[in-house]
Protein backbone atom coordinates (compact mmCIF):
# COMPACT_ATOMS: atom_id res chain seq x y z
CA UNK A 1 0.00 0.00 0.00
CA UNK A 2 1.65 3.16 -1.18
CA UNK A 3 1.25 6.54 0.64
CA UNK A 4 2.26 9.51 -1.45
CA UNK A 5 3.48 12.77 0.04
CA UNK A 6 4.88 15.25 -2.37
CA UNK A 7 6.52 19.22 -2.29
CA UNK A 8 6.01 20.82 -5.89
CA UNK A 9 9.09 19.24 -7.25
CA UNK A 10 9.57 16.09 -5.15
CA UNK A 11 7.54 13.09 -4.39
CA UNK A 12 8.18 10.43 -1.54
CA UNK A 13 6.67 7.44 -1.39
CA UNK A 14 6.42 5.15 1.22
CA UNK A 15 5.45 1.34 0.96
CA UNK A 16 6.58 -1.94 2.83
CA UNK A 17 8.86 -2.72 -0.63
CA UNK A 18 10.69 -0.01 -0.52
CA UNK A 19 13.35 1.68 1.51
CA UNK A 20 12.26 3.30 4.84
CA UNK A 21 11.54 6.66 4.62
CA UNK A 22 13.31 9.02 7.14
CA UNK A 23 11.03 11.75 8.59
CA UNK A 24 13.25 14.41 10.30
CA UNK A 25 12.37 14.67 13.28
CA UNK A 26 14.88 18.09 14.12
CA UNK A 27 12.74 21.44 13.66
CA UNK A 28 10.83 20.88 16.97
CA UNK A 29 10.98 23.16 19.57
CA UNK A 30 10.42 20.81 22.38
CA UNK A 31 13.40 20.70 25.01
CA UNK A 32 15.37 22.84 22.40
CA UNK A 33 15.55 26.37 23.92
CA UNK A 34 17.45 27.86 21.09
CA UNK A 35 14.95 26.94 18.58
CA UNK A 36 12.30 28.00 21.05
CA UNK A 37 13.82 31.38 22.01
CA UNK A 38 14.22 32.03 18.10
CA UNK A 39 10.74 31.27 17.09
CA UNK A 40 9.41 33.53 19.96
CA UNK A 41 10.56 36.55 18.16
CA UNK A 42 9.83 35.09 14.58
CA UNK A 43 13.60 34.38 13.82
CA UNK A 44 13.37 31.15 10.95
CA UNK A 45 17.33 31.06 10.62
CA UNK A 46 17.72 27.72 12.74
CA UNK A 47 14.56 26.18 10.63
CA UNK A 48 16.22 26.98 7.71
CA UNK A 49 19.32 25.61 8.94
CA UNK A 50 18.37 22.43 10.51
CA UNK A 51 16.05 21.76 7.59
CA UNK A 52 19.08 21.66 4.84
CA UNK A 53 20.91 19.79 7.12
CA UNK A 54 18.25 16.82 8.04
CA UNK A 55 18.21 16.60 4.00
CA UNK A 56 21.93 16.36 3.28
CA UNK A 57 22.14 13.92 6.23
CA UNK A 58 19.27 11.88 3.99
CA UNK A 59 15.89 12.72 5.65
CA UNK A 60 12.89 12.06 3.15
CA UNK A 61 10.56 14.33 4.97
CA UNK A 62 10.90 17.29 7.02
CA UNK A 63 8.81 17.68 10.13
CA UNK A 64 7.98 21.39 11.04
CA UNK A 65 6.45 21.64 14.39
CA UNK A 66 6.93 25.48 16.26
CA UNK A 67 4.29 24.62 19.01
CA UNK A 68 6.51 25.94 22.34
CA UNK A 69 5.32 28.65 25.52
CA UNK A 70 4.71 32.32 23.76
CA UNK A 71 4.94 31.42 20.12
CA UNK A 72 1.80 31.92 18.05
CA UNK A 73 1.57 28.34 16.17
CA UNK A 74 -1.67 29.74 13.97
CA UNK A 75 0.95 32.66 12.71
CA UNK A 76 3.95 30.65 12.97
CA UNK A 77 3.74 27.17 11.67
CA UNK A 78 2.37 28.48 7.80
CA UNK A 79 5.72 31.15 8.10
CA UNK A 80 8.36 28.19 9.11
CA UNK A 81 6.62 26.01 6.58
CA UNK A 82 6.97 28.86 4.16
CA UNK A 83 10.67 28.99 5.13
CA UNK A 84 11.02 25.49 4.78
CA UNK A 85 10.02 25.21 1.07
CA UNK A 86 11.91 28.49 -0.01
CA UNK A 87 15.44 26.12 0.96
CA UNK A 88 14.75 22.63 0.26
CA UNK A 89 12.67 20.38 -1.90
CA UNK A 90 11.55 17.86 0.55
CA UNK A 91 7.89 17.10 1.00
CA UNK A 92 6.73 18.26 4.48
CA UNK A 93 5.34 16.87 7.93
CA UNK A 94 2.77 19.70 9.55
CA UNK A 95 2.87 18.95 12.69
CA UNK A 96 0.81 20.57 15.57
CA UNK A 97 -1.47 19.79 18.41
CA UNK A 98 -3.35 22.61 17.21
CA UNK A 99 -5.98 21.96 14.18
CA UNK A 100 -6.25 25.91 13.29
CA UNK A 101 -2.32 26.04 12.83
CA UNK A 102 -2.50 22.70 10.73
CA UNK A 103 -5.49 24.65 8.56
CA UNK A 104 -3.22 27.71 8.30
CA UNK A 105 -0.28 25.73 7.22
CA UNK A 106 -1.87 23.63 4.72
CA UNK A 107 -3.03 26.68 2.79
CA UNK A 108 0.39 27.87 2.21
CA UNK A 109 1.72 24.27 1.42
CA UNK A 110 2.74 23.33 -1.68
CA UNK A 111 2.36 19.93 -2.93
CA UNK A 112 0.36 17.13 -0.82
CA UNK A 113 1.82 17.08 3.03
CA UNK A 114 2.06 14.23 5.68
CA UNK A 115 -0.28 16.11 8.42
CA UNK A 116 0.97 15.35 12.05
CA UNK A 117 -1.68 14.33 13.29
CA UNK A 118 -4.77 13.00 14.34
CA UNK A 119 -5.07 10.58 17.46
CA UNK A 120 -8.15 7.96 18.03
CA UNK A 121 -9.55 10.74 20.66
CA UNK A 122 -13.00 11.66 19.36
CA UNK A 123 -12.20 15.68 19.13
CA UNK A 124 -9.51 14.86 17.25
CA UNK A 125 -11.03 12.59 14.46
CA UNK A 126 -14.00 15.07 14.55
CA UNK A 127 -11.39 18.11 13.93
CA UNK A 128 -8.55 17.07 11.93
CA UNK A 129 -10.12 14.35 9.18
CA UNK A 130 -12.65 16.72 7.57
CA UNK A 131 -8.95 18.73 6.53
CA UNK A 132 -7.00 16.00 5.60
CA UNK A 133 -9.78 15.11 3.20
CA UNK A 134 -10.44 18.87 1.92
CA UNK A 135 -6.66 19.50 1.07
CA UNK A 136 -6.07 15.94 -0.11
CA UNK A 137 -3.36 15.31 2.47
CA UNK A 138 -1.80 11.82 4.22
CA UNK A 139 -2.06 12.02 7.74
CA UNK A 140 -0.51 10.11 10.64
CA UNK A 141 -2.62 8.67 12.67
CA UNK A 142 -1.48 8.47 16.96
CA UNK A 143 -2.62 5.01 18.51
CA UNK A 144 -4.35 6.71 21.56
CA UNK A 145 -7.92 7.63 22.49
CA UNK A 146 -9.98 9.46 25.06
CA UNK A 147 -8.84 6.37 27.21
CA UNK A 148 -4.78 7.64 27.01
CA UNK A 149 -2.04 5.12 25.34
CA UNK A 150 -2.90 1.77 25.29
CA UNK A 151 -0.59 -0.74 27.28
CA UNK A 152 -0.83 -3.57 25.00
CA UNK A 153 -0.88 -5.01 21.85
CA UNK A 154 -3.99 -5.54 21.09
CA UNK A 155 -5.62 -2.24 22.08
CA UNK A 156 -2.87 -0.97 19.83
CA UNK A 157 -4.32 -2.68 16.89
CA UNK A 158 -7.94 -1.72 18.25
CA UNK A 159 -7.46 2.07 17.98
CA UNK A 160 -5.37 1.89 14.59
CA UNK A 161 -8.40 0.20 12.65
CA UNK A 162 -10.65 2.60 14.84
CA UNK A 163 -8.86 5.05 12.84
CA UNK A 164 -8.50 3.70 9.69
CA UNK A 165 -12.60 3.32 10.08
CA UNK A 166 -13.62 6.64 10.88
CA UNK A 167 -10.90 8.01 8.09
CA UNK A 168 -12.28 6.00 4.93
CA UNK A 169 -16.42 6.86 6.63
CA UNK A 170 -14.69 10.81 6.42
CA UNK A 171 -13.19 10.27 2.57
CA UNK A 172 -9.70 9.58 3.93
CA UNK A 173 -8.66 6.02 2.40
CA UNK A 174 -6.31 4.11 4.15
CA UNK A 175 -3.45 4.70 1.73
CA UNK A 176 -3.24 8.05 3.20
CA UNK A 177 -3.25 7.34 7.09
CA UNK A 178 0.32 6.21 8.43
CA UNK A 179 -0.32 4.90 11.76
CA UNK A 180 1.64 5.72 14.97
CA UNK A 181 1.93 2.98 17.30
CA UNK A 182 3.74 5.34 20.06
CA UNK A 183 6.02 3.70 22.53
CA UNK A 184 6.71 4.05 26.04
CA UNK A 185 10.19 3.94 27.58
CA UNK A 186 11.58 0.43 27.78
CA UNK A 187 12.68 1.60 31.74
CA UNK A 188 10.05 2.08 32.54
CA UNK A 189 7.71 -1.01 30.89
CA UNK A 190 9.63 -3.92 30.23
CA UNK A 191 7.09 -5.26 27.79
CA UNK A 192 6.64 -1.88 25.70
CA UNK A 193 9.01 -3.07 23.06
CA UNK A 194 7.67 -6.58 22.84
CA UNK A 195 3.84 -5.26 23.02
CA UNK A 196 4.73 -2.46 20.20
CA UNK A 197 6.73 -4.81 17.82
CA UNK A 198 3.48 -7.43 18.05
CA UNK A 199 0.99 -4.38 17.16
CA UNK A 200 3.43 -3.18 14.30
CA UNK A 201 3.11 -7.09 12.40
CA UNK A 202 -0.84 -7.46 13.19
CA UNK A 203 -1.53 -3.89 11.92
CA UNK A 204 0.33 -5.12 8.92
CA UNK A 205 -1.35 -7.96 8.73
CA UNK A 206 -4.76 -7.01 9.37
CA UNK A 207 -5.04 -3.27 8.12
CA UNK A 208 -1.65 -3.44 6.00
CA UNK A 209 -1.36 1.04 6.33
CA UNK A 210 1.73 2.01 6.31
CA UNK A 211 3.77 2.70 9.66
CA UNK A 212 5.67 4.91 11.61
CA UNK A 213 7.20 5.93 14.53
CA UNK A 214 9.36 8.07 16.93
CA UNK A 215 12.10 6.00 16.91
CA UNK A 216 14.05 7.33 20.25
CA UNK A 217 11.12 7.48 22.63
CA UNK A 218 12.37 3.81 23.46
CA UNK A 219 15.35 4.56 25.42
CA UNK A 220 14.45 7.84 27.24
CA UNK A 221 16.24 7.74 30.71
CA UNK A 222 19.08 4.75 29.77
CA UNK A 223 22.45 5.25 28.87
CA UNK A 224 23.88 4.30 25.46
CA UNK A 225 20.58 5.52 23.73
CA UNK A 226 22.17 4.72 20.16
CA UNK A 227 23.04 1.21 20.97
CA UNK A 228 19.11 0.63 22.00
CA UNK A 229 17.95 3.18 19.41
CA UNK A 230 19.71 1.71 16.64
CA UNK A 231 19.00 -1.84 17.67
CA UNK A 232 15.03 -0.94 17.86
CA UNK A 233 14.97 0.76 14.32
CA UNK A 234 16.32 -2.48 12.79
CA UNK A 235 13.46 -4.53 15.36
CA UNK A 236 10.91 -2.10 14.00
CA UNK A 237 11.35 -2.48 10.61
CA UNK A 238 11.09 -5.53 10.22
CA UNK A 239 8.11 -5.81 11.94
CA UNK A 240 6.64 -3.82 9.35
CA UNK A 241 6.76 -0.05 9.87
CA UNK A 242 7.62 1.93 7.10
CA UNK A 243 8.54 5.72 7.54
CA UNK A 244 10.53 6.35 11.42
CA UNK A 245 10.36 9.86 12.85
CA UNK A 246 14.19 10.40 13.57
CA UNK A 247 17.48 12.30 13.55
CA UNK A 248 18.40 11.40 10.39
CA UNK A 249 22.26 11.89 10.92
CA UNK A 250 22.80 9.33 13.73
CA UNK A 251 20.22 6.74 12.62
CA UNK A 252 20.89 6.62 9.05
CA UNK A 253 23.50 4.20 8.78
CA UNK A 254 21.72 1.77 10.82
CA UNK A 255 18.15 2.20 8.88
CA UNK A 256 20.59 1.36 5.73
CA UNK A 257 21.81 -1.84 7.19
CA UNK A 258 18.09 -2.89 8.47
CA UNK A 259 16.99 -2.23 4.07
CA UNK A 260 20.17 -4.09 3.27
CA UNK A 261 19.83 -7.35 5.30
CA UNK A 262 16.06 -7.48 4.61
CA UNK A 263 16.57 -7.40 1.19
CA UNK A 264 15.38 -4.00 0.12
CA UNK A 265 18.42 -2.45 -1.22
CA UNK A 266 19.41 -4.46 -4.51
CA UNK A 267 23.65 -4.82 -4.53
CA UNK A 268 24.03 -3.02 -1.65
CA UNK A 269 23.94 0.26 -3.69
CA UNK A 270 22.60 2.66 -0.79
CA UNK A 271 24.97 1.38 1.77
CA UNK A 272 27.89 1.72 -0.03
CA UNK A 273 26.90 5.39 -1.29
CA UNK A 274 25.80 6.25 2.37
CA UNK A 275 29.40 4.62 3.61
CA UNK A 276 31.16 6.76 1.07
CA UNK A 277 29.14 9.80 1.79
CA UNK A 278 30.11 9.69 5.32
CA UNK A 279 33.69 8.80 4.60
CA UNK A 280 34.01 12.07 2.43
CA UNK A 281 32.31 14.17 5.03
CA UNK A 282 34.89 12.84 7.61
CA UNK A 283 37.81 13.75 5.62
CA UNK A 284 36.26 17.30 4.65
CA UNK B 1 12.94 -25.75 25.10
CA UNK B 2 16.16 -25.84 27.15
CA UNK B 3 19.67 -26.90 25.76
CA UNK B 4 22.12 -27.12 28.96
CA UNK B 5 25.34 -27.12 28.46
CA UNK B 6 28.33 -27.01 31.49
CA UNK B 7 31.67 -27.10 32.81
CA UNK B 8 32.37 -28.91 35.61
CA UNK B 9 31.50 -25.22 37.80
CA UNK B 10 29.25 -23.78 35.85
CA UNK B 11 25.94 -24.71 33.51
CA UNK B 12 24.57 -22.14 30.75
CA UNK B 13 21.15 -22.44 30.06
CA UNK B 14 20.07 -21.58 26.03
CA UNK B 15 16.32 -21.10 26.14
CA UNK B 16 14.00 -18.55 23.83
CA UNK B 17 12.63 -16.80 27.44
CA UNK B 18 16.83 -16.37 28.60
CA UNK B 19 19.26 -13.65 27.62
CA UNK B 20 20.71 -14.55 24.32
CA UNK B 21 23.56 -17.15 25.01
CA UNK B 22 26.89 -15.45 23.56
CA UNK B 23 29.45 -18.05 22.32
CA UNK B 24 32.87 -16.50 21.65
CA UNK B 25 34.40 -17.29 18.76
CA UNK B 26 38.11 -16.27 18.96
CA UNK B 27 39.84 -19.35 19.44
CA UNK B 28 39.63 -19.91 16.05
CA UNK B 29 42.86 -19.59 13.47
CA UNK B 30 41.10 -19.28 10.35
CA UNK B 31 42.40 -15.89 9.19
CA UNK B 32 44.91 -15.49 12.18
CA UNK B 33 48.23 -16.46 11.60
CA UNK B 34 49.94 -15.75 14.94
CA UNK B 35 47.21 -18.10 16.56
CA UNK B 36 47.87 -20.33 13.45
CA UNK B 37 51.84 -20.26 14.19
CA UNK B 38 51.58 -20.54 17.65
CA UNK B 39 49.27 -23.85 17.51
CA UNK B 40 51.60 -25.59 15.05
CA UNK B 41 54.51 -25.68 17.64
CA UNK B 42 52.22 -26.28 20.64
CA UNK B 43 52.08 -22.91 21.98
CA UNK B 44 48.54 -22.12 23.91
CA UNK B 45 49.75 -18.99 25.57
CA UNK B 46 47.29 -16.93 22.85
CA UNK B 47 44.72 -19.77 23.56
CA UNK B 48 44.64 -18.86 26.98
CA UNK B 49 44.66 -15.18 26.90
CA UNK B 50 41.67 -15.12 24.41
CA UNK B 51 39.74 -17.29 26.93
CA UNK B 52 40.17 -15.48 29.64
CA UNK B 53 39.55 -12.18 27.44
CA UNK B 54 36.22 -13.75 25.66
CA UNK B 55 35.09 -14.24 29.19
CA UNK B 56 35.67 -10.89 30.57
CA UNK B 57 34.21 -9.52 27.77
CA UNK B 58 31.10 -11.35 28.30
CA UNK B 59 31.08 -14.46 26.62
CA UNK B 60 29.02 -17.44 28.25
CA UNK B 61 30.45 -20.22 26.45
CA UNK B 62 33.94 -20.62 24.69
CA UNK B 63 34.53 -22.23 21.37
CA UNK B 64 38.00 -24.11 20.93
CA UNK B 65 39.12 -24.78 16.81
CA UNK B 66 42.54 -25.48 16.58
CA UNK B 67 42.40 -26.72 12.93
CA UNK B 68 44.84 -24.93 10.53
CA UNK B 69 47.31 -26.05 8.05
CA UNK B 70 49.98 -28.31 9.93
CA UNK B 71 48.38 -28.79 13.19
CA UNK B 72 47.76 -32.27 14.14
CA UNK B 73 43.80 -31.70 15.56
CA UNK B 74 43.67 -34.59 16.85
CA UNK B 75 46.27 -34.38 19.47
CA UNK B 76 46.21 -30.35 19.46
CA UNK B 77 42.54 -30.12 20.24
CA UNK B 78 42.79 -32.32 23.63
CA UNK B 79 45.41 -30.32 24.40
CA UNK B 80 43.40 -26.62 23.53
CA UNK B 81 40.10 -27.74 25.66
CA UNK B 82 42.26 -28.26 29.03
CA UNK B 83 44.17 -24.97 28.70
CA UNK B 84 41.28 -23.24 28.50
CA UNK B 85 39.47 -25.48 31.21
CA UNK B 86 42.57 -24.64 33.28
CA UNK B 87 41.77 -20.46 33.41
CA UNK B 88 38.26 -20.16 32.57
CA UNK B 89 34.88 -21.65 34.11
CA UNK B 90 32.51 -21.15 31.15
CA UNK B 91 31.38 -24.57 29.30
CA UNK B 92 33.32 -25.40 25.99
CA UNK B 93 32.36 -25.49 22.62
CA UNK B 94 34.44 -28.73 21.02
CA UNK B 95 34.76 -27.25 17.45
CA UNK B 96 36.36 -29.11 14.20
CA UNK B 97 35.37 -30.88 11.25
CA UNK B 98 37.32 -33.93 12.07
CA UNK B 99 35.05 -36.29 13.96
CA UNK B 100 38.61 -38.34 15.58
CA UNK B 101 39.37 -34.40 16.87
CA UNK B 102 36.22 -34.46 18.74
CA UNK B 103 36.26 -37.45 20.07
CA UNK B 104 39.46 -37.11 21.64
CA UNK B 105 38.60 -33.75 23.18
CA UNK B 106 35.23 -35.21 24.56
CA UNK B 107 37.57 -37.90 26.54
CA UNK B 108 39.17 -34.95 28.28
CA UNK B 109 36.15 -32.64 28.52
CA UNK B 110 34.57 -32.34 32.22
CA UNK B 111 31.17 -31.46 32.03
CA UNK B 112 28.50 -31.48 29.38
CA UNK B 113 30.13 -29.84 25.51
CA UNK B 114 28.68 -28.37 22.71
CA UNK B 115 30.28 -30.30 19.98
CA UNK B 116 30.67 -27.82 16.70
CA UNK B 117 29.34 -29.54 14.31
CA UNK B 118 27.05 -31.91 12.74
CA UNK B 119 25.75 -31.19 9.39
CA UNK B 120 22.43 -32.69 7.58
CA UNK B 121 25.02 -34.71 5.12
CA UNK B 122 24.88 -38.59 5.69
CA UNK B 123 28.78 -38.84 6.71
CA UNK B 124 28.34 -36.13 9.37
CA UNK B 125 25.26 -37.61 10.72
CA UNK B 126 26.31 -41.18 10.51
CA UNK B 127 29.97 -40.11 12.54
CA UNK B 128 28.78 -37.54 14.72
CA UNK B 129 24.94 -37.79 16.07
CA UNK B 130 26.43 -41.81 18.03
CA UNK B 131 29.63 -39.51 19.54
CA UNK B 132 26.91 -36.92 21.22
CA UNK B 133 24.99 -39.66 22.91
CA UNK B 134 27.89 -41.85 23.88
CA UNK B 135 29.27 -38.68 25.60
CA UNK B 136 25.78 -36.80 26.62
CA UNK B 137 26.85 -33.59 24.80
CA UNK B 138 24.72 -31.46 22.80
CA UNK B 139 25.80 -30.66 19.90
CA UNK B 140 25.43 -27.60 16.71
CA UNK B 141 23.34 -28.56 13.85
CA UNK B 142 24.24 -26.97 10.33
CA UNK B 143 21.91 -26.38 7.82
CA UNK B 144 23.91 -28.01 4.81
CA UNK B 145 23.28 -31.46 3.33
CA UNK B 146 25.01 -33.40 0.54
CA UNK B 147 23.65 -30.81 -1.81
CA UNK B 148 25.88 -27.70 -0.09
CA UNK B 149 24.18 -24.59 1.96
CA UNK B 150 21.00 -24.58 0.74
CA UNK B 151 19.72 -20.67 -0.51
CA UNK B 152 15.86 -20.35 0.88
CA UNK B 153 13.70 -21.10 3.79
CA UNK B 154 11.84 -24.34 2.77
CA UNK B 155 15.32 -25.89 2.28
CA UNK B 156 16.81 -24.65 5.29
CA UNK B 157 14.11 -25.51 6.92
CA UNK B 158 13.72 -29.24 5.85
CA UNK B 159 17.54 -29.92 6.38
CA UNK B 160 16.63 -28.16 10.32
CA UNK B 161 13.91 -31.13 10.29
CA UNK B 162 16.08 -33.91 8.64
CA UNK B 163 18.78 -33.05 11.45
CA UNK B 164 16.32 -33.37 14.34
CA UNK B 165 14.23 -36.24 13.02
CA UNK B 166 18.13 -38.48 12.89
CA UNK B 167 19.36 -37.32 15.86
CA UNK B 168 15.87 -38.23 17.74
CA UNK B 169 16.53 -41.53 16.30
CA UNK B 170 19.93 -41.88 17.14
CA UNK B 171 18.95 -41.42 21.27
CA UNK B 172 19.82 -37.54 20.92
CA UNK B 173 16.78 -35.59 22.17
CA UNK B 174 16.35 -32.13 20.43
CA UNK B 175 16.99 -30.28 23.58
CA UNK B 176 20.37 -31.55 22.66
CA UNK B 177 20.43 -30.12 18.90
CA UNK B 178 21.07 -26.13 18.95
CA UNK B 179 20.11 -25.24 14.79
CA UNK B 180 22.75 -22.92 12.64
CA UNK B 181 21.00 -21.60 9.59
CA UNK B 182 24.04 -20.56 8.07
CA UNK B 183 24.22 -17.00 6.28
CA UNK B 184 25.42 -15.98 2.76
CA UNK B 185 27.18 -12.44 2.86
CA UNK B 186 24.53 -9.89 1.70
CA UNK B 187 26.86 -8.50 -0.87
CA UNK B 188 26.48 -11.51 -2.65
CA UNK B 189 22.89 -12.51 -2.34
CA UNK B 190 20.15 -9.71 -1.97
CA UNK B 191 17.54 -12.39 -0.43
CA UNK B 192 19.93 -13.92 2.24
CA UNK B 193 18.90 -12.22 5.19
CA UNK B 194 15.59 -12.28 4.22
CA UNK B 195 15.30 -16.20 4.06
CA UNK B 196 17.70 -16.76 6.67
CA UNK B 197 14.68 -14.78 8.75
CA UNK B 198 11.81 -16.76 7.67
CA UNK B 199 14.07 -19.93 8.58
CA UNK B 200 14.36 -18.99 11.87
CA UNK B 201 10.62 -18.36 12.53
CA UNK B 202 9.76 -21.26 10.67
CA UNK B 203 12.40 -23.74 12.91
CA UNK B 204 11.79 -21.75 15.67
CA UNK B 205 7.23 -22.46 15.55
CA UNK B 206 7.53 -26.30 13.47
CA UNK B 207 10.86 -27.43 15.50
CA UNK B 208 10.72 -25.56 19.08
CA UNK B 209 15.02 -26.05 18.83
CA UNK B 210 17.30 -23.30 19.82
CA UNK B 211 19.26 -21.94 17.26
CA UNK B 212 22.80 -20.08 17.09
CA UNK B 213 24.49 -18.06 14.03
CA UNK B 214 27.89 -16.96 13.54
CA UNK B 215 26.50 -13.19 13.73
CA UNK B 216 29.68 -11.78 10.91
CA UNK B 217 29.42 -13.92 8.04
CA UNK B 218 26.47 -11.44 6.82
CA UNK B 219 28.67 -8.30 6.47
CA UNK B 220 31.40 -10.16 4.64
CA UNK B 221 33.09 -8.01 1.77
CA UNK B 222 31.29 -5.03 2.94
CA UNK B 223 31.98 -1.93 4.80
CA UNK B 224 30.96 -0.57 8.27
CA UNK B 225 30.53 -3.84 9.01
CA UNK B 226 29.95 -3.44 12.73
CA UNK B 227 26.91 -1.29 11.73
CA UNK B 228 25.73 -4.08 9.41
CA UNK B 229 26.11 -6.93 12.28
CA UNK B 230 24.33 -4.93 14.87
CA UNK B 231 21.56 -4.50 13.17
CA UNK B 232 21.60 -8.40 12.10
CA UNK B 233 22.06 -9.97 15.78
CA UNK B 234 18.78 -7.95 16.47
CA UNK B 235 17.24 -9.22 13.82
CA UNK B 236 18.09 -12.90 14.50
CA UNK B 237 17.30 -12.51 18.36
CA UNK B 238 14.04 -11.21 17.78
CA UNK B 239 13.28 -13.86 14.51
CA UNK B 240 14.33 -16.49 16.89
CA UNK B 241 18.15 -17.35 17.45
CA UNK B 242 18.63 -17.82 20.97
CA UNK B 243 22.81 -18.08 20.97
CA UNK B 244 25.12 -16.09 18.82
CA UNK B 245 28.66 -17.36 17.95
CA UNK B 246 30.46 -14.09 18.29
CA UNK B 247 33.40 -11.55 19.19
CA UNK B 248 31.49 -10.64 22.63
CA UNK B 249 33.85 -7.54 23.36
CA UNK B 250 31.98 -6.24 20.37
CA UNK B 251 29.00 -7.26 19.64
CA UNK B 252 27.45 -7.84 23.26
CA UNK B 253 26.41 -4.05 23.83
CA UNK B 254 24.01 -4.95 21.12
CA UNK B 255 22.92 -8.41 21.87
CA UNK B 256 22.23 -7.03 25.19
CA UNK B 257 20.15 -3.87 23.84
CA UNK B 258 18.04 -6.33 21.92
CA UNK B 259 17.33 -8.80 24.83
CA UNK B 260 16.31 -5.20 26.44
CA UNK B 261 13.68 -4.49 23.88
CA UNK B 262 12.51 -7.95 24.26
CA UNK B 263 11.71 -7.81 27.48
CA UNK B 264 14.55 -10.16 28.63
CA UNK B 265 16.07 -7.69 30.81
CA UNK B 266 13.96 -6.37 33.78
CA UNK B 267 14.53 -3.44 35.03
CA UNK B 268 16.93 -3.15 32.49
CA UNK B 269 19.42 -4.58 35.04
CA UNK B 270 21.89 -6.28 32.18
CA UNK B 271 22.12 -3.56 30.28
CA UNK B 272 22.76 -1.10 32.92
CA UNK B 273 25.49 -3.38 34.55
CA UNK B 274 26.85 -3.77 31.20
CA UNK B 275 26.86 -0.08 30.48
CA UNK B 276 28.89 0.79 33.93
CA UNK B 277 31.44 -1.93 32.93
CA UNK B 278 32.09 -0.85 30.02
CA UNK B 279 32.47 2.63 31.30
CA UNK B 280 35.09 1.44 34.00
CA UNK B 281 36.89 -0.14 31.24
CA UNK B 282 37.25 2.56 29.44
CA UNK B 283 38.64 4.69 32.33
CA UNK B 284 40.95 2.34 33.33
Amino acid sequence: METRVSSEKKEVIIDITRPTVLIGERINPTGKKKLAEALKVGDLDIVRKEAIEQVVAGADIIDVNVNAPGVDDVAMLPKAVRAVMEVVDAPLCLDSPNTAAIEAALKVYKGKPLINSVSGEEHSLQRVLPLVREYGAAVVGLVQDDDGIPKNADRRVAIARKIVERAEKAGVSRENIVIDVLTFAIGAESNSGKDVLEAIRRIRTELGVNMTMGASNISFGMPDRAIINNCWVSLVIAAGATALIVDAARVRPSVLAADLVLGRDRFARRFIEDHRKRQQQAQA
